[in-house]
């Protein structure tokens, strides 16, 4: 569908004869000069989503949606070899349910979809679209615990949510519904509540860094940036080229505050009844959002291997008369490699360069180029779109190159990523010091704070950056950089999605 | 989480012992004595489903989400082996966009949830819930449908949609919300639409009798049955023990009905712009009712092997002193069995006898019983949850053994089901003897009729039996049983969920 669209001046329209040749069909700004359109074309161009009839909405392509499957196996597996399970729940969530958590109501009530009327009939009571299931699922959970041999509660699923969202949407960024699991758990101790933040939180870490090649800074949210309800928030957190960061993931201690909104109590080992310990995490389709901004360059998108929907694809290059050799061969090459994601380009019209500049665009890892010459010699030619270098090899060698290559792709744009976050931090030592690079570079300013709200809200309104994430790795003395308190502890503030 | 909930028992809570001893543990009623309090209580029990605040939506709970994971999967490799792709729509759906396809709209228009309100503002326009995506779906391909290059358009997506039901919901038969897989494509031709209708129904067919060992019966809606807009409407038909017909699946040619109502044109090979052909097509979570339905006895739920969220059950048995080494060898047991879902029952508190029966509620269609004289002469006892029968065999041979076990369970239930099929058809040669049949035994009346909507509205409203499906297999002359008219036609009427 979404690959052959390129194809169609072939149909003789005027119109797409001109979008075919024009200058349109690349990207035509640089991700340097001017990051937000660059991003929005290559959202365009390389087919990842359209915007839908109602504000904010989006289709999710076949190819941004094979990229979340490819996020979503390796952390399915995850999270089921640990003990989770997938389940459902109910989309449509009561009003009452969501007041049952003062903090939470706050939080998502300015942003909930309701539903008032069913056929014609006007509803008694109003329903929200889920913005988040916390409420939903503790009312479940109620009725399925009773004892201590009844915990841990472990399950997840896979959804939508929808929170309106008013003005600056962008695709995968901020939108009105996004794609997202939701993992929420009961346990018998606040200990071990703790314990699962960080596991989830460390397999977040593995999907952002192994999978998707994006390096992020791992540790706890403010109390004034935490999730609606919880007593803490543990976030992975990445820079984006334009100096703003992007939360990628979040995994919520919620203590017993929604155990005690929804009654979730069970009879402990001492006989005695007692609240349930809960946590809740989540990523989203953002994920794809951070791996366009992180790894795209001025050629289009460029996908890390191991989450692209597409890992290879073979050009043939002939002249008519040596079309079927080619094709033949082509087609053994993609019989060899079928355990790589791969497909052979045959669209007839266009030309080899043609096909190479849709393919970059696309962000395809792998280009094999196949021509006669290369039959003869028994060699094929590869082209990383990363660094767009070029080696020919042994066409019998083929499955082994190709996994050094695209071993070797995911591994540097993990290292080229990560050179980039590290340049993206610069220490204050003063709140003057924060204010300048917040107001010209960007990025991470790394900062002495207090811990109150009082200073985190002083900067937040005096430059518009926010306290992304106190980092586990702490250890440095200081004075809070607003109010000059003694403090142990440092944070990053930034401009952020 | 809901497999520890027995043993609860346990915490001391005396409300649970009474629960874990009493009577109410099991199914208190017979399957072929009050079919409709069986199947909640099966639901109940075997922990598959549980009731949602709001009228008519169930939390899925982990056992039968990983019965639907395991419809899924396969389901999802024979689409995409087919060239078809996964993507994602938006939720909502603009009331105009529902009102394009007259027929469409007439048919969900009562059934829908309609959002009116975003945060604290009242919306301009309502937007629906999807009730079923075509409309939205085909809001997209017209942006991305130019040329005959960019056909056939294969998509398909996993999502829940929602209908509002104010009587007679039943778990997974008939919700408010459910589970299901939408496909829908857009083809040049009328015969290339017309064959992926009937590709997709193969696969239906396979699903059903070849992973659910539910046998079903292949053909055409009629008129007044088919999918609103659509040309026609093919699907696959179950019977139920209790004589009504379950819909399991359907696949719709549209024709070129929608694509005329959102401008679905394209460039054709002849230079002239014309309408594409477009199909749809789903099955749902609605396939766990059936399997519960037709497999299910008076001890419970009966999981057909291939869907089965848990295969295997090993319990060991053994007196206080040889625990060790009875669960030692247990757990070496379930790692030579680890290419089947297998789990160990290690509960303490609870008796051999009282595992035997929650599995067997629970429909694991194998347990391994192990106890210290099975591991003293190399054996081991299977037995099969179908039979209840009982087979000892050498631990060195455990894996093939269960495999032969599992594939024979699997084969045995839809022998079974499809005698019962076989046995539920009755030919009715005039009105009174289908009505006669209707109203005693039940099941399909298969009878020739005449095609005419007149005819088969006085059947329904007479009988409330509906034109359930009109076989593929015809080849039958004969009278309408109404109207007497000469028909070719024979179809198969039931009363239906």
């Amino acid at each position: 569908m979404t690959e052959s669209r390129t194809a169609s001046a072939k149909n003789g329209a005027k119109k797409e004869a001109a979008k075919e040749k024009g200058a349109e069909r690349g990207i035509t700004v640089k991700k340097a000069e001017n990051f937000t359109e660059w991003y929005s074309q290559v959202v365009d161009k390389a087919k990842l989503a359209d915007y839908g009839p109602i504000h904010g909405t989006i289709a999710f392509t076949p190819n941004s949606y094979g990229i979340w499957e490819n996020i979503r196996m390796p952390f399915d597996r995850m999270i089921k070899e640990t003990g989770h399970k997938n389940a459902y729940f109910p989309l449509m969530i009561p009003e009452s349910f969501l007041k049952k958590e003062a903090e939470h109501l706050k939080a998502f009530a300015p942003e909930v979809f309701w539903v008032t009327q069913e056929g014609s009939r006007k509803l008694a009571d109003r329903y929200a679209i889920r913005p988040t299931s916390e409420t939903i699922v503790y009312y479940f959970f109620a009725k399925w615990l009773h004892g201590w041999r009844d915990l841990p509660i472990l399950v997840n699923q896979w959804c939508s949510v929808l929170r309106a969202e008013i003005k600056d949407t962008k695709p995968f960024i901020r939108t009105s519904e996004f794609l997202w699991q939701e993992g929420h758990t009961a346990h018998e101790t606040s200990e071990e509540a703790a314990k699962e933040v960080l596991l989830i939180l460390d397999f977040y870490k593995t999907i952002a860094e192994d999978y998707l090649a994006v390096p992020v800074v791992l540790g706890k949210k403010s109390n004034l940036e935490k999730f609606g309800g919880a007593e803490y928030t543990t976030t992975i957190e990445a820079m984006m080229p334009d100096g703003k960061a992007l939360q990628m993931g979040t995994s919520h201690n919620l203590g017993q505050n929604f155990a005690k909104g929804f009654g979730l109590k069970f009879l402990g080992k001492d006989e005695k009844e007692q609240f349930a310990w809960t946590t809740s995490w989540g990523i989203s389709t953002r994920m794809l959002g951070a791996l366009i901004m992180v790894h795209g360059d001025d050629a289009g998108l460029v996908m890390p291997p191991k989450v692209a929907y597409k890992q290879i694809v073979i050009v043939p290059i002939f002249k008519k008369d040596e079309g079927n050799m080619v094709v033949d061969f082509s087609k053994k090459l993609a019989g060899k490699l079928q355990e790589f994601r791969v497909e052979i380009d045959l669209r007839e019209g266009v030309t080899p360069g043609y096909k190479f500049n849709d393919w970059e665009m696309k962000g395809v890892p792998l280009r094999i180029e196949i021509g006669p010459r290369d039959i003869k010699e028994g060699t094929v030619v590869l082209v990383r779109r990363d660094t767009k270098e070029k080696k020919t090899v042994k066409s019998d060698d083929v499955v082994k190159e190709v996994q050094a290559m695209l071993d070797s792709i995911q591994q540097h744009l993990f290292d080229e990523a990560s050179k980039r976050l590290k340049e993206s931090i610069t220490d204050a030592a003063t709140y003057d010091e924060l204010k300048q690079v917040v107001s010209s570079k960007g990025g991470f300013v790394r900062a002495s704070w207090c811990g109150k709200d009082e200073c985190e809200n002083k900067i937040k309104q005096e430059t518009t950056a926010t306290n992304r994430v106190i980092p586990f790795d702490q250890g440095r003395s200081g004075k809070c950089i607003v109010c000059g308190a003694d403090t142990e502890t440092i944070a990053y503030f930034a401009k952020a999605y």
